[in-house]
């Protein structure tokens, strides 16, 4: 049977070779997870993904149903939720404590690839239980860590994030739902939240909702806002629920995709009392979402990957099994060819598989760096790795899910007039990855956080030790015979783009702002493509001595070379002359005023 | 109230400040349209458009009905598409002598502009009526036209193109359906066909399909097509309509959008028999379907861009009366901006903006080329004209519709999280266009158009020819001495894009065929950048003198210009990036094997 949802061949590679991620079992922390215990896991987590998760993928597109404050999901959610958090595997990384499985935050991005890649709008569950836990573990009291984590972790209750209201999206200190102290020390919530994914759902007994809200009285903007626990339902003593505390659902949105995961619009506190506990301190309700929005940005790019590479393989299949036309050079009287072998669709095939194979290693290394710092006993290295993820996570978040969405609009375009058609599976791909470069923060709030705080934070030093590594893979590529040449152009590359970064973040901190600003994205996205040619040099670095060595692996070893020097060759060129307009920084779009864009 | 669709002021811009379009009311031909009566048909083509068109656009969204062999378009439809064909707006540009209208074709393309724009799929209907007329205009009998085109042109009737089988797509000449001549000279038809958009619908009295089918002992491959005219209901000598003439729905698709058209399943003479009469000669049936299909390529090329133009203005109106966020050189305590003011808002605009105006200016400027060809009395200058249209047939259609979709893609990312819901018109845009990259030719197929057909012949000269034009433009705007400084950097990429056209060429006429075509769409997207930068530099060129004549005038004036300096400094350089890639041509793409794509 053909793959399903990613290459099993390259998510080992990445996980054995480029990364060796059964090494971290020397460590006491990862003992269990050697090489064989991986390799085990995956093959459970492949198995469920395509056996049960899978089958929902068709289903999710029909969509959640609200009625009279109730939301029920696809009935088929049920059954599969249960084995799912039974298997564990909403917990993969975390602590056993809490009842969580230990294992490296790799293996479990390798998994959760095949999860979301099977059905997305399923997974977001489990992605925001996961995230609202984490959070508790970390900014929570004793109290509502021993009430809650448990329940959260083994799926039993689930978890959202609330943070939007109409007149605060983007900018979350406009909020205005507030919060009332009681003589018991909790708070009285009342406001409407909307866009809230998983809000109501009728899969589990309880949800547990991270509310953002100001305290009577606190300053306005984001510097007044608190963090709240609320739950659906109220926690008593024992830990048993108590009565309904008042979160109301008003209705679930009509979207474009990702139909099998509900948008909830709440209102809190507004037909009985709701009553949350704070989570932190007061008025530093930002800071503890913002850990949780950081692993949750990192989330929505391994999102926008998985129907990457989901897209991906159904074209690739698809393209090996449709014949049409004759091929450019085949003798004359030939039959049609598989248009795979058609020049354009090869370009096609090759951007998508280019971008997967980059992402894939990208967005695990961003999990190599999170087990670096868990078996690290040295602050400043731990300080050093954990920069390069504050780094990274704009790129993952922003540039992989703009390019995700290019690459599922190429898997439509491989199916030609069948990818428009719904009963294909790309369409529905499509559709659902393009709310990956909205919500978590739009792809433009990524790019203004990559170069206005990301770029010069710690005078530099993050960004810094991100270049370093990077120059790190280079001087390893540079040894390697076959791939010298494309690590010279790589090079080239990488000296134009530090020079360039030198230069807007210098503009970024002068009286050219708002030039500077109108080339974030830009910016945002030639650093997507270095971190994109980084990793497939490094692959390429490694698969090159290894061609010839064992038959049956050969046209993977060479796949990985010719896909490094496709990006080098062919996608970098273009991002250098994307790096010519930011030097240039013309003041064209910052000097555009309102009424220059068109009658009112 | 807020400009719909289309800025109306740009549009006027275009017809008579570009191109001045009423001076073609000097001909005879068209000595009707002088520039009031124009002025007065767009005010009725925009009430038209606006009052009865775009409310259909919700409602199509919902789709049609096939129900035992009939399709139901949805119900509001049926009172616009009497009151559009009374208005003659089907035929517009057509002979009176058929019932058009006979306006120059630039005009026809404004009003559609707005009719798309309104609603694609409604228009569709008419696209194809009007495009199986306009084939039966030129290629059919006497007795064929006296029969059908008072009848089509009027909307009585509807028209469809029959090509497509399920293992016929790209490959044509791959179809199956056959035709058998019968003793009184029609012919017997039998055969699938698959993707017939308007295949059935209950608007109309009669369809007329132009069908392409085998005769019996015909070559294979395209050598052996031929075209019949194949009535829904067969046609008496009288005119009045005879028996069905078994043309048998058997099915319509779901689709990822543009469900307000019905995408048909037809079964041809498989319950009864199905008479067609030949239109043109046997085995010439691609020659004629072929120029039906290059007008249907540049119409689809508008169906893209009237999207990308109402995304634009729902966008830009959007951006002037949502607030978010504080503006980054506000002063403290200073309230929320409008979007539009952010400087990656501005951006997201500008970009749209300047990709829509460019579009319109080459879109309008196609039917220019077909007007001249209309008045000239000159054969050398009609093959000319005819030869730099048959150029930009496939930038037209291929770099339009892709830029088209990215431009609809960025219209639900300046609606942030309200672009995802469908309560918004911008989700729906997204969707409907998906389709045009693909169907009338892949975008792929349009870029092997470019360089393996329309670049090299009739040694080069149409190529030139469009070359040339585009000189005339730099020649012109090195003279206004407020686009010079973006008149030279445009100059620059314009010798570059020639020099690298020239290597393309010979490589693709060389052992390095394979490369070459590797490169046909970087090849087609510069192509379009640069159509999209003469067209832009020619409005500034126009625009410049005009800044400080009239007030209510200036900013508009000044858009124009910062627009084009937009493009020339910011796309442009991003393009040139593209060009040294393509010079380059490097083996990457082609020297990709099946095997190296990933596992099987």
């Amino acid at each position: 049977m053909a793959q399903l949802i990613a290459d099993k061949r390259d998510v080992d590679f990445v996980l054995h070779e480029q990364f060796s991620i059964g090494d971290f079992s020397e460590y006491e922390k990862f003992s269990d997870y050697n090489k064989k215990t991986i390799d085990m896991i995956m093959k459970e987590a492949v198995n469920l993904a395509v056996k049960e998760i899978l089958p929902l993928q068709k289903i999710s597109d029909e969509g959640c149903v609200f009625d009279a404050g109730k939301v029920s999901v696809p009935k088929e959610y049920h059954k599969v939720y249960k084995n799912y958090c039974e298997g564990g595997w909403l917990a993969m990384y975390d602590d056993p404590e809490w009842g969580g499985q230990g294992m490296p935050k790799t293996v479990s991005l390798a998994a959760n690839e095949y999860f979301y890649g099977a059905c997305n709008s399923f997974m977001l569950f489990h992605m925001l239980s996961h995230g609202a836990a984490k959070l508790i573990e970390n900014y929570g009291t004793e109290d509502q860590k021993n009430k809650c984590l448990k329940n959260m972790y083994s799926g039993k209750w689930s978890g959202t994030m609330l943070l939007t209201e109409p007149e605060a999206g983007s900018d979350v200190g406009a909020l205005t739902t507030s919060a009332v102290k009681n003589p018991d020390g909790t708070y009285s919530i009342k406001g409407q939240k909307i866009f809230i994914s998983g809000g109501e759902q009728d899969m589990v007994e309880n949800i547990i909702h991270p509310t953002l809200a100001r305290i009577e009285g606190a300053p306005e903007g984001t510097r007044g806002i608190s963090l709240f626990l609320v739950p659906k339902f109220r926690i008593n003593d024992d830990g048993s629920l108590g009565e309904f505390n008042n979160v109301e659902c008003t209705g679930i949105e009509h979207k474009m995709g990702l139909h099998g995961n509900c948008t909830c619009s709440l209102d809190l506190g507004g037909k009985g009392e709701c009553i949350g506990t704070l989570i932190g301190e007061e008025n530093k309700g930002m800071a503890a979402m913002f850990q949780m929005m950081n692993e949750a940005r990192q989330m929505v790019g391994l999102q926008g990957f998985a129907n990457a590479t989901a897209s991906y393989i159904y074209a690739m299949n698809y393209a090996r099994e449709r014949r049409q036309t004759k091929h450019m050079t085949a003798a004359p009287g030939s039959g049609p060819a598989f248009i795979i072998e058609h020049p354009d669709v090869k370009r096609q095939l090759l951007f998508m598989k280019s971008h997967v194979e980059g992402m894939r290693s990208l967005i695990y290394y961003g999990g190599l760096l999170y087990d670096k710092m868990a078996v690290s006993d040295n602050a400043d290295e731990k300080a050093a790795l954990s920069g390069i993820l504050e780094v990274l996570t704009p790129i993952i978040k922003g540039y992989i899910t703009d390019r995700a969405f290019e690459v599922c609009s190429y898997g439509v375009q491989v199916y030609g007039g069948y990818g428009f058609i719904e009963e294909y599976p790309v369409a529905q791909l499509l559709r659902d990855t393009r709310i990956f470069q909205i919500y978590e923060g739009t792809n433009g709030i990524q790019s203004i956080d990559l170069l206005g705080r990301k770029l010069g934070m710690k005078k530099g030093k993050p960004f810094m030790d991100f270049l370093n590594e990077i120059q790190k893979t280079l001087s390893e590529a540079m040894k390697v015979n076959e791939v010298k040449e494309i690590a010279a152009d790589f090079s080239a590359y990488f000296e134009k783009y530090a020079k360039t970064a030198k230069i807007l973040g210098e503009k970024a901190g002068s009286d050219d702002v708002l030039k500077a600003f109108s080339f974030s994205h830009p910016f945002l996205e030639t650093t997507g493509d270095l971190s994109m040619a980084w990793m497939l040099l490094w692959r390429a670095s490694v698969a090159a001595p290894k061609v010839g060595q064992k038959k049956k692996d050969d046209n993977f070893y060479k796949g990985q070379i010719n896909t490094a020097r496709y990006f080098i060759k062919t996608i970098l060129p273009v991002s250098s002359g994307k790096l010519d307009a930011i030097a240039q920084t013309d003041g064209s779009i910052a000097d555009m005023e309102d009424a220059m864009f068109g009658s009112k």
